[in-house]
């Protein structure tokens, strides 16, 4: 049998991509669109492709794919795409990625909680000064979307001493958690001093964080204004909505990790308000090699007859 | 039985103590030194006394004390005093102060970790550039000091991913933890990328961190440099060695809440340092009313016939 090459189009650093595929895919090889020797390449008979961003044409030029792997933790990029085949397409999760999504989160609500940025400035100018210190208990962290990052984005919040409550559209049960869902969104923000965004991107999700919710959120809560902290999707966010809510103050600081359009343009003003963190989509960087050791693993055990492990429901997109 | 009431002397803010006090000690009452009506109390029949940075004539106006409690974690402020009379010493261990701690800890480390520094100054530059990014677990963080509120911190970092190495001036075991003790500190610094200080000031430790000591540091872990986080005492640190241990590139940052002098003078270099973060001594402030009522159960203890905790060895000043 013959085993067909792994179908390569990620629009990430082009030299750390072909660093490890030089060790990847030992037994198939690999076609790598990045570099130029394949611009022409025949993809007929590929089975399996591993894409972020991929090019226009791709679908037509492998139209004999039988699945799809997603480059990143999200697959709004794939499920978008015109052409797209009817084969299953599967998330990347892996714990390389989910520990530093959950080392990102962690860091941004205990730079909220300890007040981070004004004891900065107050440095700059040699200024000595204690300010009140609530301590993390005092602090409800909602944390929207309950998914492989959620959970764990939870569990490492709740050790810290954050309060955690979680939400996701469909109700999930966690021990020791309050959850919420669809029917009680109100009710999870009106509790929440800290929102933090995991939710993938759908067309329920698109530009769910908006004027309307960020209103709802706890305005007495003890750090005094409510925090918003998105890792998820750009898309997510009504960015005209955010940046008001931040300038006039119905939220008191942000980290976001994500906009929607990345890169995040210079005139932004986001870029340098007050309380407020930007990282270039930076939170929990997919490491290619465990991607392509991931991708390994699924199509030996798609090739042993197993099932696929993290395919995406048609119905709800994620 | 007459109940003396307890003597409080406390350099913290006067208006916190006064309100915390409205509550505080309702069988026995208090004298508080920081209210100017008590100025020439007698304190001839107190038999407790609660202190941080007291007044110098504090024990030959109250001779008769049977237990002194101190106002924070440490207790170098008590045992340097002069006439210091021979009586229990108590350290104030609470779950809260425990909690603030290793939220600190946790933050300095992750922002290292997450190159914070670097990527606040690429924001103020409108600058989207995503920088590698070593995980939690490629890093070795090594606590120097394995009491309660470093065994906290332990456990903290190892949930956030860090690998996590302790040191204690007499061996002691952790589970999962990898240990050292006086006999093999250089083995220790030679595994440790982010030295985490939480040593108790004692002679040994006064000057502890000073040029040899960070010049054993790892060289070449994933961060490029070593960091060095402390949270304990400043004198235990040699300020000009950090300072040029800092400026020189032997270490590549620093977070650092306590200072040989403090407040830390305006015109100090490190204020305003690169890739150094500074806090007011801010790290774990105590909670004047759980330290309130920490002292109430302590008393109550003693007076059922049951022994203090949390009490000073006066051969090892901690």
């Amino acid at each position: 049998m013959t085993r067909s090459p792994v179908l390569v189009d990620l629009k990430f650093d082009p030299q750390t991509i072909a660093n490890a595929l030089q060790k990847a895919f030992p037994d198939r090889g690999s076609i790598n669109l990045a570099d130029p020797v394949n611009s022409g390449a025949d993809l007929a008979d590929v089975d399996y492709a591993i894409l972020w961003k991929p090019e226009r044409a791709l679908f037509s030029r492998a139209p004999n794919l039988k699945v799809i792997f997603s480059g990143g933790a999200g697959v709004d990029h794939i499920m978008d795409l015109a052409g797209l085949p009817d084969i299953p397409v599967v998330r990347f999760v892996d714990h390389s990625l989910t520990t530093r999504m959950s080392e990102w989160i962690v860091l941004q609500c205990l730079t909220h909680l300890r007040q981070v940025d004004a004891y900065r400035k107050q440095a700059l100018d040699q200024h000595w000064h204690e300010l009140p210190q609530p301590e993390a208990s005092e602090i409800t962290v909602g944390v929207m979307g309950l998914g492989v990052l959620g959970l764990d984005a939870v569990a490492k919040l709740k050790t810290m001493g954050f309060d955690v409550i979680g939400w996701s559209r469909r109700h999930k049960t966690i021990d020791g958690v309050t959850t919420y869902d669809a029917d009680n969104l109100d009710a999870f923000l009106r509790e929440t001093d800290i929102l933090v965004g995991l939710l993938p991107l759908t067309p329920e999700t698109t530009g769910i964080y908006d004027k309307a919710l960020f209103s709802k959120l706890r305005q007495d809560g003890a750090l005094g204004k409510p925090v918003f902290i998105n890792a998820g999707r750009g898309k997510s966010q009504n960015q005209a909505d955010l940046t008001n809510a931040l300038s006039s103050g119905v939220l008191g600081g942000a980290s976001l990790d994500v906009f929607e359009i990345e890169p995040l343009p210079a005139e932004d003003p986001l870029w340098t308000m007050d309380n407020v963190v930007i990282t270039p989509h930076a939170a929990a960087a997919s490491d290619v090699r465990a991607l392509f050791r991931n991708v390994e693993t699924q199509i030996a055990r798609l090739e042993r007859g197993e099932a696929l492990e993290h395919v995406v429901d048609r119905a709800t997109g994620y």
